[in-house]
């Protein structure tokens, strides 16, 4: 898995810090990024504050394959990420030609017509070498620069502008997933098993997921990694394990 | 806002990374501390693994006036939180007595009796130092060593541990919030004006939060900050300037 492209997104946002809204992009992305090849390695989450949008990004895009940004891209005045990435990268944040002839063409076909202003011009201003993500929902495009992807915070928006831009992704291999499901088996019981097991897969990741349902408590074993046939011996052993004491397995559904 | 003290959220697992798991603390965490007068700047989400663990939590706990974790201090080999903030603070790994005879009760009247295992032992092992955060949910405690808090990753126990802590806690000045609906207003229609009132009340924070529902469009506007006073005048603000535009603004909930 090493040898994979790492990932880190930075979810831009106040209203994510303050607790008023629920971040719905990092599972997505999450997922998708696995799917692809390109492990998510870190996430964070930071304020609309420029001073610390520029620096995070300058430490983060040094360090990972790929950066994706999500939310900080409206008309509002607390909406500066783009401008934040322009900073960042050292270029000029300018009006992008497609970005705004698309937001100018969507307004004008609206009934009545919309008002192509200052506000919505930022959404066309961009940082010089940006190259555009569409939004088949709200048009107002996403970018690229380097190995920045600059997404919405709209969970709609950011999915359709991530599976947009995925094709042009370059990832490893994907990652593989198998979880069983121990029910009515305590984490503490199995410990020390699992242990073994993990030291006989070291490529594969093993992790162990409490669950407390109203039908039950139980634990969810996952191994995961890009050696597919070595994350399904991982699994079957889990299971003969799990048979061993004295509980039946469920093995799930590739996860 | 800025004389309050500040707090940073590690969310420590990689099966948030993964998007396995959806995080449900950081949105609890953020409002409970916002209350408290110590608000969230910062949260990150890193994964289990030994290096990255110190290093982040040396890093976050230099910046900020508390740090809290979630994830990794269960009794299986992936749980690994405990020692890397031993580690982090240059302090010896080791049993911690009244966690340890907590926990030897705990099992012991169980019906039928748990064993004790070494597994479970590692959920009583703690950095020298430690103080004891109750868990009335599972027993097997959170601690505090320096300005770190370390709580469970399950969300009703970690909101438990929060719940036993925070009394402890000395907030600041809490923050206050005060919500605006415009049912039916585009963004891009209001940012200009938005940006005026954002200007004459430099101490509030003033987002915008467009949100798309099946009963129609609109956007939020939250005015935030110490000063209750500046919270409330905003908002009146708002509210005028959203009727000015020929919309009717409801006024929420504090948020």
């Amino acid at each position: 898995m090493s040898a994979n492209p790492t990932a880190c997104l930075l979810i831009i946002g106040n209203e994510i810090l303050s607790g008023r809204t629920q971040d719905a992009n990092l599972a997505y992305l999450a997922r998708r990024l696995g799917e692809i090849g390109i492990p998510l390695r870190e996430a964070r989450v930071i304020p609309d504050v420029r001073e610390v949008i520029v620096a995070t990004l300058n430490e983060v895009r040094a360090r990972y394959d790929h950066v994706f940004t999500t939310g900080g891209i409206g008309p509002t005045h607390d909406d500066i990420t783009s401008e934040c990435v322009a900073e960042a990268f050292g270029v000029p944040w300018e009006p992008h030609p497609e970005a705004w002839e698309r937001l100018q063409r969507h307004y004008a076909s609206m009934t009545p017509p919309g008002d192509f202003n200052a506000a919505r011009q930022r959404m066309a201003t961009m940082p010089r070498g940006a190259r555009l993500i569409a939004n088949v929902i709200s048009i107002a495009p996403g970018f690229t620069i380097g190995n920045v992807h600059v997404l919405a915070g709209v969970p709609r928006i950011c999915q359709a502008m991530f599976e947009a831009l995925a094709p042009e992704l370059k990832g490893g291999a994907p990652v593989h997933a198998r979880s069983v499901h121990a029910h009515g088996l305590a984490e503490g019981r199995i410990a020390e098993g699992l242990a073994h097991i993990q030291a006989r897969y070291p490529q594969t990741e093993i992790g162990s997921y409490p669950f407390y349902r109203a039908q039950g408590n139980g634990v969810v074993l996952v191994a995961k990694g890009t050696d597919a046939a070595a994350v399904e011996e991982a699994a079957r052993d889990i299971a003969i394990f799990i048979r061993a004491c004295g509980h039946m397995p469920v093995e799930g559904e590739p996860e």
